[in-house]
């Protein structure tokens, strides 16, 4: 099913929204019964599902991130879909296949404060597709994170 | 982890991006590596991530099951997180829990016409998530799904 090319064959690891008040939302999602990761903090909140996480992320953070303008956080960056690789020269290899497949990059592969290197780019609906490689987080053979 | 009531603890099974133009989405996320499962057709896109379903639905059609005026197609439908439940009262449990917990309930539990029985709510930035109870669709004991 997935080619041999770095691309988005592994799963979706991150599923994170880009919130307008990350305590409302904490707080709404513990109420559901998502219990916030302990390495969730004031700046970020984490949610581990199982070989997958959900995050929440203040929307004008994961805009900034993400390499596009707060005033175009809309559906485009509202949500994001990040995919961690294993190899870090997996995270350009990405963004130029995406680039030839008609995406736009919207942050070339660089390194976040919180370490490893990621980059951003946007489907042709703007969507918000992250590649990460970060040492930090250990990825299974499907492609699934642990925090 | 995951409290005893019926909650968003289990995977989120299905990824679902709403889309303006399918087949174009479809083809940019060929070139990415996913082939599209052969359940696919000139409604929908699924991509099976191994446990994983990352799906395209044209925006209009997703805002519409979901129960929201395509003119609010915005960060709120534009993307949807669904979880699948395996037992048909989950649905309607977990609804009525989002509304308690300051959620919007957007469709009730109701049967879509491709079987089963499906809700959704907005979370307190109107993002979509659906509860979905679907014979024909496997869940293991993660939550996680097999088209």
């Amino acid at each position: 099913m997935i080619d041999r090319e770095p691309g988005l064959g592994s799963a979706i690891s991150f599923v994170t929204l880009g919130v307008a008040d990350l305590a409302r939302s904490r707080a709404f999602y513990a109420a559901m019964g998502l219990e916030a990761h302990p390495r969730s903090n004031e700046h970020v909140v984490f949610h581990d599902l199982g070989g997958q996480v959900f995050a929440l992320f203040p929307r004008a953070a994961l805009a900034e991130d993400a390499g596009v303008p707060a005033s175009d956080a809309t559906a485009a960056i509202a949500a994001s879909l990040s995919v961690n690789v294993s190899m870090e020269t997996e995270v350009e290899a990405i963004l130029q296949r995406a680039e030839r497949a008609g995406g736009r990059i919207t942050r070339q592969a660089s390194p976040p404060p919180w370490g490893g290197v990621r980059g951003y780019f946007a489907d042709p609906d703007g969507f918000a597709w992250e590649i990460v490689w970060n040492p930090a987080v250990t990825i299974d053979a499907d492609g699934r994170v642990r925090l």
